[in-house]
């Protein structure tokens, strides 16, 4: 892994599926790569969900690569007819789709003899000229990134496979840590003396969560940052002013905290 | 409802939030809005996620508006530091908040008496100049409408209560309608002939969906349409190639089909 040469990157994520658009499918490509680059200080700033549709698939990746340093992109990549991800990127990249004599192999290798590579199975190894293969140890076919651009499967499983190789080809910044608090208070409550906590610490990011459970209107507030120190101190602020409002400080997940100031 | 002027109307979803970002909650906003608008003919075509940030809200929203029909926003309209939705929208929109004295007077009902709306739920009611409330039967404070813009809660419970009032502010189209057959084939073996189906029903939008379940390779084929003839017409033919090809078709959701044809 290359070294840093700043505290923390900044990424974005096309996911590519009608069948998201529909409601048929729930995304959940978000959240784990959200997890998984937050841990290697890449940020995901962006998300956007786009249509089985070249234009769209272009506009999207095309804004956003010249936004963030770097842009995944999930689903699209088999061998049926709205499979368009592979020759959208081509285009998006001024180039066209060649028949990538590594994917070929692969495929090959992976269908145990060059006659099972079957047209349809062959458009799989077809890549943007001058693409890097993402190793895909479940299915075969591999994904392949194009500059900052890192073109993988839908499937969730096939998607975190490749996501073990996307890993090595990025660089790494200071791990976001995040400490989360509930409590029993009403955000109304907490607005005030928790915005005078967030003016304290520009560098930590304070986050208010109200959420329905079990009937009940609860409340979690939320300590984002890459420096321990300031986190350390904003988390115990919070909990200190959930103390004085009587709202009863449950710390619920907290990856940085000064000794004694987790309450649970 | 006013009178549909065209078939279908088209969609948008802006999420404000750092917490969807940053992997801490799973959206299912999107499904669940996706599912609903697609019944009223309305076709949500894209999705963005986006940081509290207020360029980026005013950027997603602009543009998106521009795109689609109707823009919805969820998140970011409660009363602490991090909800900037409301104020963003204003900009986006070249005015200012002001006092919506119609929502003080909702949060006046809500909270019993005036003396309990304090600054904090105060700012629940400052909304864009100009706008159409949102009612909101589970937690008070509304949502508002700004031309073709919804700005609604992140919290799917009330978000949803939301969206039966956001539901009589649009025109609908004609219900999209979804078959769903199941099969024991491999993609690359139904590539071929589905994409020949694909191209005789230009109207039907059929989708190939392979997943994991129990360890095993499944396929989906999703056929989508607003115009019940070709997608039944469509169906039956997927059906029959599967049949063909030693797939045992399996229709696990049909909401259109000539009878004799879903072979459950």
């Amino acid at each position: 892994m290359t070294k840093p040469s700043k505290d923390t990157y900044s990424a974005a994520l096309v996911v590519i599926g009608n069948e998201i658009l529909s409601g048929r499918t729930q995304d959940t490509n978000t959240g784990w790569i959200a997890t998984q680059t937050g841990a290697m200080g890449i940020i995901l700033q962006e998300v956007r969900v786009v249509q089985d549709d070249e234009k769209e698939i272009i506009s999207a990746v095309t804004d956003l690569r010249k936004k963030v340093d770097y842009v995944f992109t999930t689903g699209g990549i088999g061998p049926t007819h709205d499979d368009i991800t592979a020759e959208a990127i081509a285009h998006a990249f001024g180039t066209e789709l060649e028949l990538n004599d590594e994917a070929f192999q692969v495929l090959i290798r992976h269908y145990g003899k060059e006659e099972e590579v079957t047209p349809p199975r062959k458009k799989m190894a077809m890549h943007t000229k001058g693409a890097i293969l993402i190793n895909n140890p479940v299915s075969g076919a591999p994904g392949f990134q194009m500059e900052n651009v890192f073109v993988m499967a839908g499937v969730p499983r096939i998607m975190q496979s490749m996501f073990d190789d996307v890993k090595t080809k990025m660089k790494t910044g200071k791990p976001v840590m995040s400490n989360t608090i509930a409590c029993k208070l009403l955000e109304s409550q907490i607005a005030q003396p928790l915005s005078d906590i967030q003016d304290n610490y520009p560098t930590v990011a304070i986050g208010s969560y109200p959420h329905f459970r079990g009937g009940l209107l609860g409340l979690s507030l939320v300590l984002r940052s890459i420096e321990k120190d300031p986190l350390d101190r904003a988390t115990a602020e919070v909990i200190a002013m959930i103390t004085r409002l009587g709202g009863e400080p449950n710390a619920l997940s907290i990856q940085s905290a000064a000794k004694g100031l987790a309450t649970d």
